[in-house]
């Protein structure tokens, strides 16, 4: 990736909230998750090469705040991210987010974007990738568990990336389905509100579950899994917040982003340390089995990782060029002398 | 700190480049390092209530990439911050930065702010805080060794904040020590360029050291330091890049930020683990001691810790309050129902 000469580095290119549904409309929803998983899959493939370290979370009484930083020898991103459950009671989105990709060579800044969109999008993009890898051949029927806000970007992935046809949707509040349901009427899919979890499940081959709550939840028991299923648990994703009962972790093969984030957030810090796991990466690599067996239930412990928000900017940095899908903003001091900081700020009055 | 109500949720104030500079003159520059010490000197004498952790760097062959978050009950905050040596050379700044204050209530963003100038008017401010405690009574000399993008801003907070009236400048570039002398000719301080370092240092009271090679040089060498003085080392601020020879630390009671940051990061890099080092914070709540005498030699090992770029943002979000000096940014995400993003996405079309 280039970044501009000198004389543009005060100007960090912005992608605003109504700058990317532009570029994702422009784009096409499904396009647009089709190509961010091969974003994501292409550095996936090359996972040894990046800098990686857990997210650093900041907890509160009502949630946490997450800086997710990583980089390649050309780039560096991190991702400005919340979960706050309670917000949505108040009119406020349980997630936003923002992000920023920089050059390597010299620390710039080359994009500032929103991400509260792109998350969705990455996270929506990434469990499709991971089922199309995992899941059962052929697969045609998702249940959809949890109807918030990620439900129906994770609706369209499956369907872009994996060929799903039908979608099972449960959420405790009816609502949430209602307006799952509604935004799904158009999208080809065939889509079954469904009155519990049990029922939503029922005929499906791969199970997801989405929902918020920051609390140990159990939103799948082990009686509700039969075999041969994938199993995409998203919702459960930092430290005291998990979705599935334990029974199920021992009787699945789990896949995971990055271990050393996953065992502290994801459905596996119910487990013993030594639990076995495997790393998508070696999966997409060829360097380890996914999927062996019909009967198998594969999990894919998704708690969400650097390297899918590093993919997803790199992205929107390669689609935005030559567009009017930005704005330019003025975020980097740039003084002709880049030792006289003080003579420009003194000049300024 | 109040944010506003989800209406205007989906907007961040922005204060970009130009807005900090025409805010920092319209405040004056040495009424606004002096306030923003106020913020620091509040923020370090409620130490314990901050959520504390040593910065996240990533470190290439070039320079190093930095996020440095943290929090109190109300306010989370963080900074990104490059240094790169070699980018003065190719026209672009060493250093650049830009932050957020965001509310931990629900985790949205309530500031985007450049911070390349705030960060040399916070080092600046935080130096000055720093003397006052530290530095001989009635000091009126400042020694600068280092003359580039943080000089003339540690001058005039040395001025404003201790009633410094003399400085004496050394730079290998005498370039850098023509343009800070020039810079400076108006402010009322008394300033002589000099030609070494030896030269630079002769009758000052406090030494301040802000050079920017990426590697362990001795800008003092332990005969040029007699008793009696304050040093200030704000250029070792990361691994590998000390700027005094060791046998000065031995002789003086060095005083540091946050240790476990300072002691993979600072001067004291060089020295055992377990060399006795007394933190800031402690000495103004009066719980530590700073200067006992006159000869003592006292060391500020500076490296900046993120509650000084907490409170700097915190300063410039008081002071924006009802000015012109922002803009605001469409960087949230604020779908009337918050579950509904994909309606939002999808209705934009």
């Amino acid at each position: 990736m280039t970044y501009p000469k000198a004389s543009n580095l005060a100007y960090v290119p912005f992608v605003s909230v109504d700058n990317m549904m532009q570029l994702v409309n422009h784009i096409g929803l499904e396009e647009c998750m089709r190509e961010l998983a091969d974003f994501i899959e292409a550095d996936f493939k090359r996972w040894p090469e990046f800098d990686k370290t857990p997210r650093v979370a900041s907890h509160s009484h009502d949630g946490v705040i997450e800086l997710m930083p990583t980089a390649d020898a050309e780039n560096y991103g991190f991702k400005y991210v919340n979960g706050h459950p309670k917000n949505m009671k108040e009119g406020f989105q349980t997630v936003t987010a923002f992000g920023v990709l920089s050059s390597v060579s010299n620390g710039y800044p080359i994009l500032l974007s929103e991400m509260t969109i792109l998350t969705a999008l990455r996270t929506a993009a990434t469990s499709a990738l991971v089922a199309k890898y995992l899941a059962p051949k052929h697969a045609k029927t998702l249940a959809l568990i949890g109807n918030g806000a990620q439900c129906e970007f994770q609706a369209l992935a499956m369907k872009a990336i994996c060929g799903i046809t039908h979608v099972r949707l449960f959420d405790i509040d009816p609502a949430a389905t209602r307006k799952a349901a509604k935004n799904l009427s158009e999208t080809g899919l065939i889509v079954t509100p469904c009155s519990s979890s049990e029922q939503a499940i029922e005929g499906t081959e791969i199970i997801t579950t989405c929902t918020a709550d920051k609390q140990s939840a159990t939103i799948l028991t082990d009686n509700m899994i039969g075999a041969g299923v994938h199993i995409n648990a998203i919702g459960g994703d930092c430290p005291g917040k998990t979705e599935l009962h334990q029974d199920i972790l021992h009787r699945s093969s789990v896949f995971v982003e990055y271990p050393p984030q996953t065992r502290i957030e994801g459905e596996i810090q119910q487990l013993d340390p030594e639990f076995p796991v495997t790393e998508l990466w070696k999966v997409m690599l060829g360097q380890a089995s996914g999927r062996t067996n019909a009967d198998q239930i594969t999990l894919f412990d998704s708690v969400g990782f650097a390297i899918e928000d590093f993919s997803a900017l790199r992205y929107v940095h390669t689609k935005i060029a030559g567009t009017a899908f930005f704005e330019k903003l003025d975020m980097l001091a740039d003084p002709d002398d880049p030792r006289d900081l003080f003579g420009m700020v003194n000049r300024r009055s």
